[in-house]
């Protein structure tokens, strides 16, 4: 059997104090079946947000132990920033990366609730893919209200968490745990300064202008470099896969005599996206494409035909194993 | 003030006897401020499609007489053809094309329903943009039961009529009036006859499986003439312009080493649907857009650019004024 790996990302309401910070995700690392890629603290949002890869079920004890630091060192009570939270650990995604299917990751997503809810007495509501009813399958909905209205909010029968007590935690709040797809931070240059031209663009991509239906974009001047961009997430790549929208953003461009000089990846991304789009290149030049593609070669390809910059292999989720 | 301009698609219960067709539509031609400029019968449907340009206003009148000679003409209950029907007119869309606002159109909806209903006492149901309820939007849930079981649905609160009495002309059965947005039949051409390949684009292309949000499409194999088709509806051609699907279809058939040799428009479209796809290549080539093109020119140009075959200036909606 190949082995299941899935993204793991939970985000603390601890951006500031970086031995905390340290401790409390100590459990994570040196880990064999399941690597801490990386802590990103952010002071103003004063939040971190940890990114795991690797074995879900290796990750699920570990985790508990993480919780359970969280919940000595962390008092929301004394927590001011600029995200919206309601939790010491505020939530925790489980994303299907590969020889997993989301269905998979909601069935560990509930394993950690579970667990975490049992051992600590923590409230967990499952959000997501993970979502037991429509109400709850955004995660701005469950947070509404944040850890200050979260006492009476719980109290509400529509709002009775999923594991744990129906009483907010007095010092922790409560966590979301959760399933969803990978979505793709992507960033298209264009050589002009014009804005107006961004947003046209980004309005014939994106689903809220009648667009592709898992694109959300808009136009961002970029100060530094002096030209625009189309900034984007791609919410579902099999869906909506990256050629396909460099080549309408490229097509549409030419209407007003610009041009697209490369593009971006924000984050990290599943290899099949850019697989995907590098294969897609292949055949319109009638290569034939090998499945046994390397991730060195995938990068170069995809270097080329998306014309990526500040790209490497490292971006790849499943070069990080 | 500019002449409002509608296009008006009445459907009749009568596709084969072509003398009757002429008594009951003969009200609708000769007329000076709109034209009647198709009656299509179909024998098989046993149905007929007329289509109507002109000024909204001026119709309402000579179509009041146009159903009182249906009303005389056809008996629903020996009626029996493959489309499903609920009326000897069945349904009376109002469609704007220059000067005029979907609003105004949902307005002469309402004005012919009155007018009808009040006259001749068939039961009127509105819908799509005209519809006052969200179950009368789509006109197949109207229309569920067809004419054999209008008359026990009529009597369910539900289906109470808009105007009209509420219950089922015994001979005449129930009409829908409405207005909507004009909807352009669309189909690109590929050079192969593999229908996996115009399946694959499809796909790509149609909201169903993520694609842009106003296109419905599907593949279709054209024996006459030996080769697949991507065959689609744009129902929102503003929102998704033809110029944008056809370009996204050609950048896919080139992962299949396929080409799109050619485009046709089924049925008549707006000027502005062709015209906003010449804007395109005029300014792809950086040739200045001129504001007085001629319909000759538009036809031309989108023959040039977007491969029309089988097409004229009399597909142009306006041009038939």
């Amino acid at each position: 059997m190949m082995n299941q790996i899935v993204q793991c990302v939970p985000n603390i309401s601890e951006g500031r104090d970086l031995k905390k910070i340290e401790y409390i995700t100590e459990p994570l690392k040196n880990q064999d079946r399941f690597k801490c890629i990386s802590v990103e603290p952010d002071k103003d949002y004063h939040r971190s947000v940890i990114t795991l890869i690797g074995d879900p079920q290796a990750m699920l004890v570990p985790l508990l132990e993480f919780f359970r630091r969280t919940l000595e060192s962390i008092d929301m009570n004394n927590h001011k920033g600029e995200h919206a939270r309601m939790g010491a650990v505020d939530v925790v995604p489980f994303i299907p990366i590969s020889n997993v299917t989301i269905e998979a990751c909601v069935d560990y997503a509930k394993q950690l609730g579970q667990l975490v809810s049992s051992s600590l007495n923590i409230p967990i509501f499952l959000y997501a893919k993970a979502a037991q009813m429509p109400s709850r399958i955004n995660l701005p909905e469950i947070r509404k209200g944040e850890f200050e209205g979260m006492g009476d909010k719980i109290k509400d029968p529509d709002w009775k968490p999923d594991f744990g007590p129906q009483e907010m935690h007095k010092t922790f709040g409560v966590t979301a745990i959760g399933a969803r797809i990978p979505l793709i931070a992507y960033n298209i240059d264009l050589n002009t300064t014009d804005e107006k031209v961004a947003n046209s663009i980004a309005k014939a991509i994106r689903q809220s202008n009648g667009g592709f239906q898992y694109i959300q974009a808009g136009p961002v001047f970029l100060d530094q470099r002096n030209h625009v961009q189309v900034t984007m997430n791609i919410l579902d790549f099999k869906k909506n896969p990256i050629y396909r929208i460099f080549e309408t953003v490229r097509m549409e461009a030419k209407r007003y005599q610009v041009e697209v000089t490369g593009s971006e990846i924000v984050g990290l991304l599943p290899k099949d996206a850019l697989l995907d789009s590098v294969k897609y290149y292949l055949n319109v030049e009638e290569i034939p494409y090998d499945k046994k593609m390397s991730m060195s070669q995938i990068t170069q390809l995809a270097v080329k035909y998306l014309k990526l910059r500040d790209f490497d292999e490292l971006k790849m989720i499943e070069a990080n194993l």
